[in-house]
């Protein structure tokens, strides 16, 4: 199976049950399956709704879905324009060393460059070596100076 | 000064010089003022203009300015409903120990509720620890296995 015959594009609504396999298939990786709570109505909610504002690219080779990426617009007060922040990038465990993850990437990095976006950014999880290494490896740099703090919504 | 006199109010066209002044005095703060490129023209597009979708609120006390905090949308895949995220919680030092943060990240709470949200997420330097304190007295938990990072424009 060659590079060739990958495709990446705009996810449709039709790929929705798809979309949320993928998810669950990250948080699988990540070890975080029970975390995940999403359902098909929200996500075409998110993605394809009134209020929209979350993108999906999908990457196909010879027609399979092998991965997806799924991010949305973020905001800097230093930059003071609009970034793009990735919530997922994943490549299907049989479709990975084939560039995948990278060409997802790209495509993003190329719609923030049309954006005028001032970054990119994602989060990654510590233990995750070959993704960190990926990341380092096209320019990006780990904030380790900084730590996320989450308030979730039984503690509202 | 008692905190009778704080009001919280959405900020209004007419304050953008004084939310770009309070950005730079974060920035300040957090020793990045280098790093802030941003510019009223910026600030009004992204909260006023078509594309709006940052929003900010203002404290006052007896009417002078006392902080602001600016936020926007975020989404998990996890959980499959918008969050908010919180780009900058501050207040002026003269104005500090009166429980003008806690008021303020209490709105964007209030809001989060009243929108469905699944979570409030923000981030902190790992030496602000007044702010860590404070962040956990009310219930929020540090990710402190998730790493952020970030590719900047120039590796476009």
């Amino acid at each position: 199976m060659s590079s060739e015959n990958l495709t990446i594009r705009r996810a449709e609504k039709t790929d929705i049950p798809s979309i949320l396999k993928l998810i669950k298939e990250l948080a699988e990786y990540e070890k975080l399956l029970h975390e995940v709570v999403t359902t098909e109505k929200h996500l075409e909610e998110i993605i394809f709704g009134d209020k929209k504002f979350v993108e999906v690219l999908i990457a196909e080779i010879n027609g399979e879905i092998a991965g997806q990426t799924i991010f949305f617009h973020n905001f800097s007060t230093f930059v003071g324009r609009p970034g793009l922040y990735i919530e997922d990038l994943y490549v299907r465990p049989q479709y990975r060393g084939k560039g995948i993850g990278k060409a997802l990437l790209n495509e993003v990095i190329k719609l923030a460059k049309e954006r005028n976006c001032g970054r990119v950014e994602w989060v990654v999880l510590d233990w995750n070596k070959p993704a960190i290494d990926f990341y380092k490896s096209i320019g990006a740099k780990p904030l380790d100076e900084w730590t996320i703090f989450r308030l979730t919504e039984d503690k509202f």
